[in-house]
């Protein structure tokens, strides 16, 4: 998705050879318009899936959901990080280890608002690991609901989780997937 | 706005006195076309106010502010709690007492995204005893922007938070104001 890519390329800041900071447009300051248009592609590319739900995850995750949730006329279902007095204890739960902050959180989807009825397009912001995707697919499969995917805004291509998450048979689709990055730039796979 | 009170009224769930929970549609699962409907108000209601900025805060906020910017065309900034790696030193941050958490978080907005010439509006979900608008409030102050006014979606009208803001003389803009609530249903205060 060249737009986003360009935006990456532009606003983006690399430090080191793994930290990839998009805080200007994608996770702190929102660029509106460009969260619209990539709600517009992942709808190209899982309009004939059958979507009866979004899953993401909060914080970043959500403002990515809801613009896309616009496109496929869906609810949006956010996973909370850790308990709160205000979620049901009757919940779909897993374990997630934080990139950002490293520390291990419960994440957590009340079990009203997915159901083996449900075909479920996941969305988050980035994929690197894999630890907050598989902690959402679990929750998925706790609930008895289809996987129909998961769609990335930016994808660690240099990092394991998209290969290993592919090769489950999940279809992964990333809007920009880097190759490799560091001061002097960025490589994108394709 | 009766789309909101009558949403609340039919698929809001109230415990004791204090909570009321909306976690059906606006903050775990999220109506997308509820959410639009939010966003075209707040417009209406502060479309002369030459707004530069949409204001709000993890999590629940960014949803409402998302699709509120659609109709302002500016960008969100969402205030991050607690501090993680990837948020720079250089920051706006403020003291808040979580209602639901019943913690204190620090919440960080990066000096790069207000500075002196913006003029905000502040979104959230809920209004209550005031303490995440006193933080945002504070962050916006020390950034040097303007503050154009606070929209809320549900105002706990019972609570001191709307009344005590409102006389500093900030426009406070609640879609729903809840003046009482029980088991026995909730009463709104217009």
């Amino acid at each position: 998705m060249d737009v986003l890519k360009k935006m990456i390329v532009e606003k983006g800041i690399v430090k080191g050879k793994d930290v990839l900071k998009v805080d200007s447009f994608l996770n702190h300051q929102l660029d509106v318009d460009l969260l619209d248009k990539i709600g517009e592609e992942f709808y190209r590319r899982f309009k004939e899936d059958g979507i009866t739900k979004i899953l993401t995850i909060e914080a970043s995750g959500i403002a990515i959901a809801v613009m896309t949730a616009r496109y496929f006329k869906v609810p949006v279902v956010f996973a909370k990080k850790s308990r709160s007095k205000n979620v049901d204890a009757s919940a779909y739960t897993a374990k997630v280890i934080s990139f950002t902050r490293g520390t291990e959180v419960d994440i957590i989807v009340s079990d009203k608002y997915l159901s083996k009825d449900d075909t479920v397009l996941i969305l988050d912001d980035f994929l690197a690991k894999g630890n907050a995707l598989d902690g959402l697919m679990e929750i998925v499969e706790k609930s008895g609901a289809k996987i129909a995917g998961a769609g990335i805004a930016i994808e660690k291509g240099f990092d394991e989780g998209g290969k290993r998450i592919r090769q489950k048979g999940v279809k992964v689709e990333s809007l920009a997937i880097v190759k490799s990055m560091d001061e002097n730039g960025i490589v994108f796979a394709e």
